[in-house]
């Protein structure tokens, strides 16, 4: 008999959806964790003979997963949650949000907003996230003293704008942040064109070369309205899908984000070349952007991930939210309720998430030798009982409140829904005392706050 | 000076949303209740001087607003919750649901059932609720013992079933049932004809007759797909909107649930006879239905409120997250991200579905007069700040979980999360133990659970 093997950690709980093998719920199973990584997943009592672990964490009634990968996020963002709320697109963007982050956004601004997120997405499950914003470097900062894994795309304009003087200067940044952090474990730059029609076709076929060129990814906001394509139409006389492929930025690294309106040449395309669409359901609607017909897309052989957007339209970042928006809008849009089943929306917010940022060899599911980005789920709700099957409940009933561990690369975050990494009292009277009235004052729309104080 | 009044409760908040006046947030008021109604809404320092309160709830960081009314549910059906997820409509109704419910509905399986959904409904910030479910008599009992106030559709099918033996006995038990209740202070019997396609012209008639004579109210499944107006044009040459309205139970008592599919005359139709919509966005999407334009519905002057449906499809009886659909749907469907706002969505979960019970008097605002049907809210998430404007924080980011307190005609029915009129331990050990392994056992798709057990 061989001798135990030791171990950092060993969870055991109730469930563990392992997402691969595919629609597969483990029963009364544990995961053994050592240097980050997964050793195994096996039946409790294997485990007792198998592993001497440090730490032992027992959580019945709780359910296991893959971290969620949120694959599209302005961080930075959250300090305008709800700043300006139902406005039709255009009015919200020239109105309320592009003046407030003229006014507001610096380096400040961006580890502040930054922090929120991360805390908010480590307590509601999202161990991964791809970003775009200003001060990429801030971000950067921020997320390495939280823990998680991300991706950091830093933007890119044609025009000027508080990070940088140009195209020419964001991409200089980019790759200089790039060097800076290209021996990190936990955090990956990519390119951040900002869209086709902030970019110019100078600008987006050199980002193609430095991106094939160093095998950097790219994320891009495309075809996510109808006026969109009809602008393209005009001054580019091609859709921006065919506009950006004819440029040579459509490749297996190319994140695009939206996807609302689509042909089906256009699907051709993305799948010929290994692009990935990342799905922002909330966002899209709460926009009225339009509805992205899943089904079609996971149909045609395109990768699919899931976003929240940035709190400033979703007004949340829980991924849970999105999955389940997901799941629900797929079915509706393709006339079928079997189109996109529970296990395909836990799929597509885990293993094709990290599939899309190129990480399907290191986290997205719980096999050995991946990354440990675990999380647990509360299931003993009301709510969620009877429980026949795990799987559907965490899609249809599931929210970000319920997950009370996390875990990133074996790296307590979250604990018994305690943040480990974040001090939240501090980061909530940092966003109270010094940001909400400063930003409060700059608000467009009149106040439907009335005070009663005598 | 006047004396101060004596009081029963005086609850303080950060906030209120009274609903009436429209798009108000009153900061650091009170409400002062006493024999279960509202007395006054007021500053904290005037309740001071006002009132002297048997009891004084502070609430700080918490808002205040009418419970939520969810117009539609099946409530025993919450033990079929997750049973049969994902499968096309005829597939889930004739091979999962139906063949369930022939096998285990009796008075116990709805007493259970009843319960457990009043627990999740109370625990997520719903006061008043609308059923339609078999033994009506056995979920009025469990209605009255917990504390809610319910309106009980008693269902009526032609063809005979575990609670009766066809149209006329479901009739006659119907009105049998209002007698019973005729008295109770919280309790309303409406009829329930199922829909158009399970009750002929003779039923839908009869029923028509007495709804009008006693002034009861009707609640039917209606347009809930487009095959539903095809086969009604084939069987009935007109639509099922014409066709009850032909019959006269198109009223102003008259709840039409689902609606996914509409033409411009038959808005027109239930606007004429005062008739309201209950909309039940997240079954709708499940069950791969269609999207109601809410917008359009409201456009054309007819009520709508809001349902979860029940837990078989939907899986929860959140209103929050149907209210958050709504409003998301609302946008997308109308191409307007300004359509169905904030304020709007709260009134629809509100007073629009108090109206469409016919209880506008009665609930559904935070009224002088009003009975005291009042929840509170956490608004202190990391993903809720910073906090604007908490009206559209509770739309966009507000989930069922964070209710803390809930009241109904001043009796506390929830205190600090926790129930205080159903033992949540027994319920949920009853429901463990007693019916989920005996439900799982019919489950018809293949497990998706493996056990590693070793």
């Amino acid at each position: 008999m061989t001798s135990p093997l030791s171990i950092d950690t060993l969870i055991s709980a109730s469930w563990v959806i392992p997402i691969v093998p595919a629609n597969t719920v483990l029963e009364e199973c544990a995961i053994a964790i050592k240097d980050g990584a997964i050793v195994a997943l096996c039946t409790q009592r294997e485990a007792q003979h198998r592993f001497v672990a440090r730490e032992q964490i027992e959580l019945p009634g709780q359910l296991l997963m893959p971290g969620l990968v949120n694959a599209h996020c302005h961080s930075a963002m959250s300090l305008l949650r709800g700043f300006a709320d139902d406005l039709p697109l255009q009015r919200w963007l020239h109105e309320a949000i592009w003046p407030a982050e003229s006014a507001l956004v610096d380096a400040d601004f961006v580890a502040a907003g930054s922090r929120l997120a991360i805390a908010e997405m480590i307590s509601s499950g999202t161990t991964s996230f791809a970003d775009m914003y200003f001060y990429p470097e801030v971000t950067a900062g921020e997320v390495a003293a939280a823990g998680l894994r991300a991706q950091l795309a830093a933007p890119i304009f044609d025009q000027s704008g508080c990070w940088g003087s140009g195209a020419d200067d964001y991409i200089h940044k980019t790759l200089q942040l790039r060097d800076d952090y290209k021996s990190h474990s936990l955090l990956e730059i990519a390119f951040g064109p900002h869209a086709p029609y902030s970019c110019g076709d100078t600008t987006l076929s050199k980002i193609a070369t430095f991106a094939g060129e160093l095998e950097m990814a790219v994320m891009i906001h495309l075809h996510e309205t109808a006026q969109e394509i009809a602008d393209s139409l005009r001054d580019h006389h091609c859709r921006p899908v065919a506009r950006i492929a004819d440029l040579g930025l459509l490749g297996p690294r190319t994140q695009c984000v939206h996807m609302t309106a689509v042909e089906e040449q256009e699907l051709a395309l993305l799948q010929q070349h290994g692009s990935h669409i990342v799905h922002c359901p909330s966002s899209n609607l709460k926009l009225a952007s339009g509805i992205a017909p899943l089904q079609r897309y996971r149909q045609a052989g395109v990768n699919v991930a899931l976003g929240s957007d940035g709190a400033a339209s979703n007004n949340g970042l829980d991924l849970f939210a999105e999955l389940r928006l997901a799941a629900l809008l797929g079915k509706v849009s393709a006339a079928d309720a079997a189109a996109i089943d529970c296990h395909t929306a836990l799929r597509m917010a885990t293993l094709d998430g990290a599939t899309a940022l190129g990480w399907q060899q290191r986290t997205g599911s719980l096999e050995s030798g991946k990354q440990a980005d675990i999380i647990a789920i509360d299931l003993s709700a009301i709510g969620q009982q009877p429980l026949y099957n795990p799987a559907s409940q965490l899609v249809y009933t599931a929210v970000g409140g319920q997950v009370s561990h996390s875990w990133v690369a074996g790296r307590c975050l979250l604990r018994q829904g305690e943040l480990t990494t974040i001090n939240r009292a501090q980061l909530l009277r940092d966003v109270a005392q010094h940001w909400q009235p400063r930003i409060a004052a700059l608000r467009p729309a009149p106040a439907s706050t009335f005070s009663l104080k005598g």
